[in-house]
């Protein structure tokens, strides 16, 4: 992050009701809001759920909640993050909307695809459920918007995290969506993530008399040549095949140039299909390197995908395509943790979020909000 | 380098005549002097030689040399490093002397073994020398005494280097002593020293999505494998076997705990016997990595051993041991390099330098200043 680089946060009206989702994911990612800075997008975001009215509105940090109380039997949830990773130098803001040459019609900036333009999904969406409860013409299922800060950055600090330890009832729900980029595909669960570090030792020795030593780096070979030889599984998970990996993230060794050194560490990433707990995945990354010694530095389950369940099949069945299997983790595993299943279904691909010309195709913001409105207001049915 | 903890350097008289070997490297060591802080310490030892008188006294930065000028047909040169490593914390000074219950009487303290107890040796020479010719009893050969700065820090800021290149003609000789730490036995010449990276390179992914990518850390296996199975060579050199060694000394790769990582390097050190130049050592390295990516960061000739020169076969027969071969590189290198055939021979033993209990045998003071008196100075025959 370069501070210098970065504008102060400018904080654009969100209320306005005439604002379609392309302006108002403009506004929302011109309100600049890199981890640590959302308060102004939060503020904005707050002001307008108040001044939509006819939802509760809870304000958690930077977190902002707003939920219908309809007494409804059943209750679905929307979930996005209000922060980005940092701005490029010179800064990829504001927002410019573009012709691009593969993807057509595209917003460019930084948000725009992870992932303010599924935050203005949620908005329009939010407006549109009070304007229906105020018009007396309200939901069949009560509705939850969740609007979040810090997922770009460890675990310990994520908004939703924060959430689920001051608020749980906020979070309560029966099916919920991440509106994580996802090219408006229905991606179900996730895989599990694991980080370990597999540590040889040896026995320092100045370097023109090794023989007095043992090599660290040295005893490492046989830790990379299991990585090297490594297949990764492909597990099938309620019709979804779930892709697994096991890289070295990370190497470090060496004291000195003429020191042979006595301790190397491999830092290694396991990704497991849902099938699996963490404590299994450990188990297996133990396996793995038998005979090492292995530290587990983090893990985190991840998600089964739930997609069997009558309000997940009705979602699926209203965006017109085939579900895939999300091989990153992301918070759908903090709701399934909760207990409530959860997809990602979001504009934008993917594969631009935090790149420098991150984009989000203009159609994918409009065709995610029509399918949303058709299964939360009952309107839109078959406009994907 | 803790400067808070380092006490601002005292100055201690060194020219006093009534001073033993032990009490001289009392006092040079008291003289705090860690690379780049050899002023206090060159200024007393210049101090001393001027006031000595007989002996030309040249002053570099904080080198200084001394030299008779007697028009002798052959001139040797002993030479010592003024500067050492960083102090401990709390510091590892003033010196103590103590029963070792393994080495017996020694001092101990920073510098005692490299190389302050070989300044002192020179010192107590010099003063020798300057009285012998004061006297009218000069020694046979031609003697000049070198005390330099920079020797345990980066090579381009050596003094003798630096005085190599400012006034080569002071480094003239025949044959040259240098005083490292070598437990009072004369180790001949040097191996050299090569460092080169062997970098292999992927290309980066997601870690949820390696297949997309190509990981650099795995690619280094086999690099690793190859210094596993490696076997060093030994080569003899004018009688005596080099051991030869070839070491990871670091290793460095990674982006991100969540990225397969597209660059992995290894650092490798190679020793190799002086039989061999550094361009032929390069090539070895090249050929056991090859098909990866080396290349060499910094090499450095080593030295012949020398010891079937007149000078030189005489110095050994003094000293009334079997020469040994010297495996690491040493300043021997820049006399070889300079035409000068050199061997190291000191008082301490080297596995203690830079160790935070380093120390010398009060004995090998003695028993290296009576071998280089009677060398010198014809006296102390048998003293060894």
């Amino acid at each position: 992050m370069t501070p210098g680089t970065v504008p102060a946060p400018v904080q654009h009206d969100l209320a306005d009701p005439a604002l379609d989702v392309v302006e108002l994911t403009r506004r929302v990612c011109d309100t600049e809001s890199v981890s640590g800075g959302e308060r102004a997008l939060a503020d904005a975001v707050e002001s307008a759920l108040r001044a939509w009215g006819a939802l509760e509105v809870l304000r958690d940090g930077d977190a902002v909640v707003a939920r219908t109380a309809l007494g409804r039997g059943e209750r679905v949830l929307l979930a996005g993050h209000l922060d980005t990773v940092p701005l490029t130098d010179p800064p990829n803001l504001p927002v410019r909307r573009e012709q691009h040459p593969v993807d057509g019609d595209v917003l460019v900036g930084r948000g725009t695809c992870d992932m303010k333009g599924g935050v203005a999904v949620q908005l329009v969406l939010a407006r549109e459920t009070a304007a229906a409860v105020a018009a007396g013409r309200p939901p069949a299922r009560d509705v939850t918007f969740v609007f979040y800060d810090h997922e770009e950055v460890e675990a310990a600090r994520n908004g939703l995290g924060r959430l689920a330890r001051n608020a749980p009832q906020a979070l309560a729900a029966d099916f919920a969506v991440l509106l994580e980029p996802s090219s408006a595909v229905v991606e179900g669960g996730c895989n599990g993530t694991l980080r370990a570090e597999v540590t040889t030792t040896g026995k320092a020795a100045h370097s023109a008399r090794a023989w007095r030593g043992s090599n660290a780096i040295h005893a490492a070979a046989p830790v990379l040549a299991r990585l090297a030889q490594y297949v990764p599984r492909e597990v099938e998970v309620e019709g979804l095949v779930f892709r697994e990996g096991l890289n070295a993230v990370g190497i470090a060794g060496g004291i000195a140039g003429n020191v042979v050194p006595d301790r190397c560490v491999v830092t290694v990433n396991h990704r497991f299909a849902p099938a699996f707990s963490a404590a299994e995945a450990e188990a297996h990354v133990r396996e793995v390197f038998d005979g090492f010694d292995v530290r587990v530095t983090d893990a985190a389950d991840g998600a089964r995908p739930g997609l069997h369940l009558p309000a997940a099949a009705e979602f699926v069945r209203r965006t017109g395509t085939d579900p895939l299997p999300k091989f990153g983790w992301t918070d759908v595993a903090r709701f399934s943790a909760l207990g409530v299943p959860a997809v990602n279904y979001g504009p934008g691909d993917n594969a631009t979020a935090h790149a420098d010309d991150e984009r989000c195709r203009v159609e994918e913001l409009e065709r995610c909000l029509d399918v949303l409105r058709g299964w939360l207001l009952g309107a839109g049915e078959g406009a994907a």
